[in-house]
């Protein structure tokens, strides 16, 4: 998986195969999008299909008609004492049709949000980047985000 | 600390207080910010001083200052496979000054950022709200976000 540092460097790059494992093997991520001069985060369930991601999503959602506005992240990250790490997509989100929308009951797993009257968004990220970090919690000389 | 849900509601909202709390009981938690028409996250570790949170950061981190020109969003969650909550603080981050700078040294949880040449980064939020979530996973009727 990629999870446990093996290097001796503070922060390693994840490769995009491994960043693609990490988000193959979680579904509860963030999303963060403009809304005009504001940044917005929400959590958010997401499946993954191939390489892109998808959210099922209510009929008439807010939140998600601004983000199709604008550019998104999605981040996802886990962490204990002596390590994290942190997987960032970045595209633009696209309401899928009718047709296209079917491509979520393909998939073995199945949304948290499984209404009956749902539209389906996917996120194709333009850029994924992953970092691995070593943690010295109470130690010196940590640093959790790169300069 | 109210991460349970109380109220048969699939969502309900926090108040401040409780937003407060969970704040309070984690350390680690994103940062979303802009950068130009971009929306970039980033895991923090933060420290908590009365209604601010403060992260240190090396100096000339590239990734504060672009936060610093806009407004930003620091998220923080948790979810089980029943439960979910989440926790946004929305505000403009301000780099302290020297004698500002030592409020950190005061608080009694240490940063994981701990090299000996640091400066501090205040978020006073303009804006607090958090969410609970009941979770129905692989169960219909299941929405993480409101609409």
């Amino acid at each position: 998986m990629g999870v446990v540092p093996s290097s001796t460097d503070l922060v390693t790059e994840l490769s995009a195969e491994e960043c693609w494992e990490l988000l193959e093997s979680e579904e509860f991520g963030r999303l963060a999008y403009r809304l005009a001069d504001e940044v917005h985060i929400v959590p958010i369930n997401y499946l993954i299909d191939g390489r892109s991601l998808l959210f099922r999503t209510a009929p008439g959602n807010k939140l998600l008609a601004a983000a199709l506005q604008s550019d998104v992240a999605l981040e996802i990250d886990w962490h204990d004492d002596l390590a994290a790490w942190s997987v960032v997509a970045r595209g633009h989100l696209r309401q899928l049709d009718e047709a296209q929308a079917h491509r979520v009951d393909a998939l073995p797993r199945r949304s948290w949000l499984t209404t009956h009257k749902y539209e389906v968004v996917e996120l194709e990220p333009d850029a994924l980047t992953g970092r691995r970090f070593r943690l010295h919690r109470g130690e010196p000389d940590h640093e959790l985000q790169p300069t």
